[in-house]
């Protein structure tokens, strides 16, 4: 559900006058989408997505978002390209929250991944890797590794036991993952740009090619090979928790094919899986053990990235990953 | 949300084959409704909606509902057209659910009502009224005053703790107000197929007129005024549930340009007001009290058509209504 804010037609039409986008011609919520209110929108001048970024985007990152989506999108990524008023800026209120207006991406994401998906995804994240070179303004990466340890001990201020009614164990489990995680994080791989949240949700793909990369709101200046990692965990594992080393061959070799691998980051493929797996087992958790019974939010299970997290505890290299 | 059935990309490629609609470029689930699964689609022909229908529509019910649909399309009404595979049909088979593909109708809905959308809403009700009177095929309204009673029944099936819990003395209030109604209820006024749930968020509009009329799955063959009450009930209460005699003559007015209102259904005016009134208080109750506390729809509270149907127990003709 992804409709927090309702926005009147009166208050949309005002905001509307902002822009040189012609009359309103239909809106309607979208379902999908957890973290902000988005809308379809259709006016004389063709169609868009309308975004009210809701309490979990700090306001003062959104420039720094924007900004990153309009040089990608400027250089060839398929990404929205927020649009802008007659005053030049594309951030403004609506109905009490920052809103923005970026352009429609026509394709379809992948309810159900497939081998095919994971080539064109790989070659898009180089892409987007090396597109991001040219912008300027950094913003660290607050779900990074340094924001892990305090994640976990938000979700263990109950002694753990939020955690243990989950699964027994799981606090200290986390707790052992967590340490030889930042104790083995690499110190020094290519940084840059990241996507840092490139689920099937997020890609739109047509006629086999990617068509669209959404959802930029996560988006961190950290190590570029980390992405991959987030890549390997969202994309490559079967439905039981295997890992599926075809499609995360075609996925290695697609972006190296764009963007080479060094030594260094291929040997730490196994490392920064881990932490790309307790990342979202930690904010997972996190949610799973705050969201009241009642929200309108569908909770996701932590216990999917727990099990993904022990498959990277156990990687030697990177012919885990199918090299 | 109105999404409650997942539809994969896989599936609804293989359902698209059925028709001739080209390619599949984009879908999104869609926010609005309650009832079902409703998905913006876009192909290669244009944009349409598919509908998956949910356990509260009875299947048996849907080629009524799909064929009062074409029918009023081919006849004017603005209303979605069921789209035919290849095999004539509009209803098949999707994700496990009875699925249909319709046209995509430009237009906004009005979150707040104003006074100008009431004539054109009325005009577009007796138009409605009018085209329908050559589809042969009837529908009992399972909703209509024969249906009252039954529910009232199951909401208090714990004694009335449930109402009473909701406001003190409700189940007594209703019981009383029942009685009267359909005691009073008028035996012989003009039928015909009715919309019976034409609330604000099933009427679009472009440039001040109707542009469209959604959502046909409470249509039934009834007392065409009875439809007028629905409407005034939905359309011409303020927030504070004072009745808006301005908004009423618009829409009453309206109405009788198109089709006129005779002097018996004038009369009845107050008593089809009382009835409409109560069948939304008691399926908005009967849903209050067995919808779990975690259950992703957002329940509606019984006691704004409560109020609204105090007020129209002091009706004493058509002159409470703008008349």
């Amino acid at each position: 559900m992804a409709v927090y804010t309702e926005v009147s037609d009166d208050a949309l039409r005002a905001f509307l006058a902002e822009y040189d986008l012609g009359v309103l011609l239909a809106y309607r919520g979208i379902a999908e989408g957890v973290e902000n209110s988005n809308y379809s929108l259709r006016t004389s001048a063709g169609d868009f997505i309308l975004t009210l970024y809701e309490k979990r985007v700090d306001p003062a990152d959104l420039p720094w978002f924007l900004g990153l989506m309009e040089h990608l999108a400027r250089r060839g990524i398929t990404c929205p390209l927020p649009v802008q008023g007659h005053d030049g800026f594309s951030l403004r209120m609506l109905c009490d929250r920052h809103a923005a207006i970026t352009t429609f991406l026509p394709g379809v994401w992948p309810r159900r991944v497939q081998a095919w998906h994971c080539a064109p995804l790989g070659a898009a994240l180089a892409a987007l890797h090396l597109a991001g070179a040219g912008y300027a303004p950094t913003r660290a990466n607050a779900l990074g590794p340094a924001g892990w340890a305090p994640l976990l001990a938000r979700s263990l201020a109950d002694g753990g036991a939020g955690a243990d009614a989950l699964l027994a164990g799981l606090g200290e489990e986390l707790r052992a993952a967590l340490d030889r995680i930042l104790a083995h994080w690499p110190a020094a791989l290519p940084a840059g740009h990241i996507h840092a949240d490139l689920f099937p949700d997020n890609v739109f793909f047509l006629d086999r090619k990617v068509s669209g990369l959404i959802d930029f709101y996560f988006a961190a200046t950290d190590i570029l090979a980390y992405d991959v990692a987030v890549c390997l965990n969202a994309w490559c594992f079967e439905p039981d928790m295997s890992f599926n080393v075809t499609r995360g061959r075609a996925l290695l070799h697609a972006y190296s094919a764009t963007r080479s691998l060094s030594a260094a980051e291929l040997a730490a493929l196994p490392v920064l899986c881990q932490g790309a797996a307790i990342r979202f087992a930690l904010t997972r958790l996190y949610d799973w053990i705050n969201t009241p019974p009642g929200a309108l939010v569908t909770r996701k299970d932590p216990l999917e990235y727990v099990r993904r997290l022990r498959f990277h505890l156990t990687a030697r290299g990177p012919d885990a990953y199918g090299l």
